[in-house]
């Protein structure tokens, strides 16, 4: 469920070629002692930030409630949902060192083993199943950006895109058969917002419909879900195709499969509807009339005695794997970052390292990142820091007070394709502002859109050429 | 290094304990199957939001940059930190299920054991150690939000303060030792502020100094280094104890330990130099006259030749463990939270269901939390979406649109503690509001800095009453 893998072989032109410009931006590194598990560097944190904080902006629109889960499982949780026995290969098995009985003090079932979890859905389900669910309650949407992990081969690990760990923007949604179209309905403008934002596309979607042979539950239910997710993709103006009967036995899916600049395709995003997991973990809510309930109906009827009835879940990711969205985002942009996406938003030059002008420079990055209210000639005060904690930091803010020449800086800023590059000399000293380089600055709404005060800077900039 | 206990046993009245007021606010639950890895509800995952969040605002201004770094690390990286040998009870291993030969086409290599990693050090001496470095560069200084895991016994395992699993704010300093001393008045300052903000307190410090016996490094850098801690220690004008000979062969520390409301002492925060990782990780830097560098002296003689010298490694935690943390939050507000932290910050309550009404709500509602940016009569529309999309969520505001009664309504809210509850009738609809109750509002203050378009509401309604 929920998977999300790349058709196409990773692209072996160093100009075009993620790990190639990710390591040259300084995005992500490797290491030999953990094969698979790219590590974020400061500027690829960033990015990974802007991208999971987009997506937690849209959740409170879409109705998704984000949860922290465990990273291990005990083995009996993996064979409750499946995974043990049918994904026994992709699995790592936890165990707990001292753990062997050869310490004192050691407790029983302490050498019991674990897994570490390739997905969320199972923990997901253990948190539906932590109280009594009405039918007023559903839809329930949960979101996870937990680590996952899968234990690919070594030969085929490479960069962002073949991984054994990784995150994706998991999300499970408990809903009733009577519901499913409405939230395929809102998953798929949730996708279509999420691109459209992102700059990525087209995209095609596809539809897997059940398997001749091999499926569970009543062809009543494989019908009407179908149904549903036909009249959900004729109702968002995308164009679709059928896999008939390319379905997994357990649900009908659909796959969003993005084509990239040099077009070839990617499956990114997917939702994939299961009628076997809820059943495996005999998830329930109470409705009035669950023989209706069953087949998608519901009851106006008062005099309908409230019975069980099971949840349908669909398992969702619009991104996908995080990792494997930053890839193509940076084959698709080549450092010529949007400037909300940038990992390199503004940097601040200084003109030399004098003491004050290096403190104004600091001061103002500060402002600039939201991190204080307003410009002041004052010492930065303990009373300022508390007055401006709930300030986030919406832009990020660099500053280069090195004593290199102000052209070697300029000219660094530049290559590294910095989004605005302010500079601080003696005279902003006492005008209390920043001169800004214009020359970097491609699309001025994005600027204006994230803040106020570099905007008055853009806006003075603008007007004294 | 950076580990953080409690002293205290869990408190046992249910009234006061965390175990049982967190479970009555919704905000965690724990399971069978991961014990010792709490699960975070929506709420409680809102809180723990907010609180990295602080934390990264804070980075931008304490020069911290997130990373973010793999889960496990093959057995030769743990033995090169020494962990394998000397944290083994505590250290989990971790194995490819498929990867012990009984399947084709597996590679050499596959089953070389893991561990899952206890703390963030190594990975970051990896990232430290990724590039050549220079004394121009330093310090650097990495932060990290990673789940830890450390195997604890199940015994002693319980709510959010014995756990196995659990997240800490931690940060690694690499830096000259002639900046040892600047490094810990700023991470002091980091902690009285964060102190301060949470509302938690009085706390006092504690330096442990050399061990008598056995130690690594020369008695002129213990020296220096425990110098340069006096010093920030006493600049700092805070409380401070010595605990001589207290300290860890590797190098001496400071710790925080804060006491709650009933006066017991919880060790929270830790500041832990460190002689031994840099070195056994091989970790130098560029810098004019080494010899002097390590004395903690720095030359100004242009014609002293660069050479390599070793960074100090400080290990620094200003929560210690986020868990630990929010157990000591929910005991000492008891529900009655500071409207920044509160996990129910607003609710809107519909007068009963009308489609239209639940609409405003909702509409209403994107608005306070900052995801569109005005009232508007119309349709929320794609185009509203596209153009708000940068706008992040300060505030989270749920909405209650059952068909239950207002009263029911209203008295589950203040019953559930929320900051500010707002109610939607007929008038709201043509007058684009919505009346705000101000009964459950403790402090105004908090909820103007936090977001205009409430403040209106609140100010509006103060002038009706
Ligand atoms: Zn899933
Ligand atoms: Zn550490």
């Amino acid at each position: 469920p929920a998977a999300a893998d790349s058709k196409a072989k990773p692209t072996s032109n160093p100009l075009t070629d993620h790990r190639h410009l990710g390591v040259e931006q300084e995005l992500f590194t490797t290491s030999v002692y953990s094969p698979g598990s790219p590590l974020f560097l400061p500027k690829g944190a960033r990015m990974f930030n802007k991208l999971t904080n987009f997506l937690r902006a849209q959740y409170e629109h879409f109705g998704f409630q984000e949860v922290i889960t465990p990273t291990i499982y005990k083995k009996s949780l993996w064979e409750k949902s499946g995974h043990w026995e049918n994904y026994a290969d992709d699995m790592y098995s936890v165990t707990g060192r001292g753990a062997a009985g050869e310490k004192e003090g050691r407790q029983a079932g302490e050498d019991e083993e674990y897994g570490l979890k390739p997905m969320n859905c199972p923990g997901h389900c253990l948190l539906f199943a932590s109280k009594q669910r009405s039918y007023r309650e559903l839809p329930i949407r949960y979101a996870d950006f937990s680590p996952l992990h899968r234990n690919e081969i070594s030969g085929a690990l490479s960069g962002l895109t073949r991984v054994r760990r990784f995150h994706q923007d998991d999300g499970h949604i408990f809903c009733r058969p009577s519901q499913i179209r409405e939230e395929i309905s809102r998953t798929l403008d949730f996708v279509k917002l999420t691109y459209d934002v992102l700059g990525l596309g087209p995209y095609r979607l596809a539809l897997s419909t059940r398997p001749k042979d091999q499926f569970i539950g009543t062809l009543e239910e494989w019908d009407n879900a179908e149904e549903a997710l036909k009249q959900s993709l004729d109702a968002s103006n995308l164009k679709w195709t059928l896999n008939e009967g390319d379905g997994a036995f357990y649900g009908p899916k659909i796959d969003i499969i993005l084509q990239d600049s040099d077009g070839k395709e990617h499956q990114t995003a997917t939702i994939q509807l299961d009628f076997q997991l809820p059943k495996r973990f005999e998830l329930e809510y109470q409705a009035p009339a669950p023989e209706l309930e069953k087949k998608g109906l519901t009851s106006a009827d008062p005099d309908h005695s409230q019975g069980s009835a099971t949840p349908v879940l669909i398992h969702r990711a619009v991104l996908g794997s995080v990792e494997r969205i930053m890839a193509l985002l940076i084959e698709n942009y080549h450092s010529r970052w949007p400037f909300w996406l940038n990992p390199r938003q503004v940097i601040i030059l200084t003109i030399n390292d004098d003491e004050k002008i290096v403190k104004w420079a600091r001061h103002a990055a500060r402002v600039i990142s939201g991190y204080d209210t307003q410009y002041t000639q004052e010492d930065f005060s303990e009373a300022e820091i508390k007055a401006s904690h709930f300030h986030g930091s919406s832009i990020s803010v660099d500053v280069d007070d090195s004593a290199r020449s102000l052209g070697k800086k300029l000219s660094e800023a530049k290559r590294k394709r910095y989004g605005v590059i302010a500079i601080v000399g003696k005279d902003n000293l006492n005008m209390l502002n920043v001169t800004v380089d214009m020359t970097g600055i491609s699309d001025r709404r994005d600027l204006i859109r994230n803040n106020e005060i570099l905007r008055t800077e853009v806006e003075r900039e603008k007007t004294r050429k």
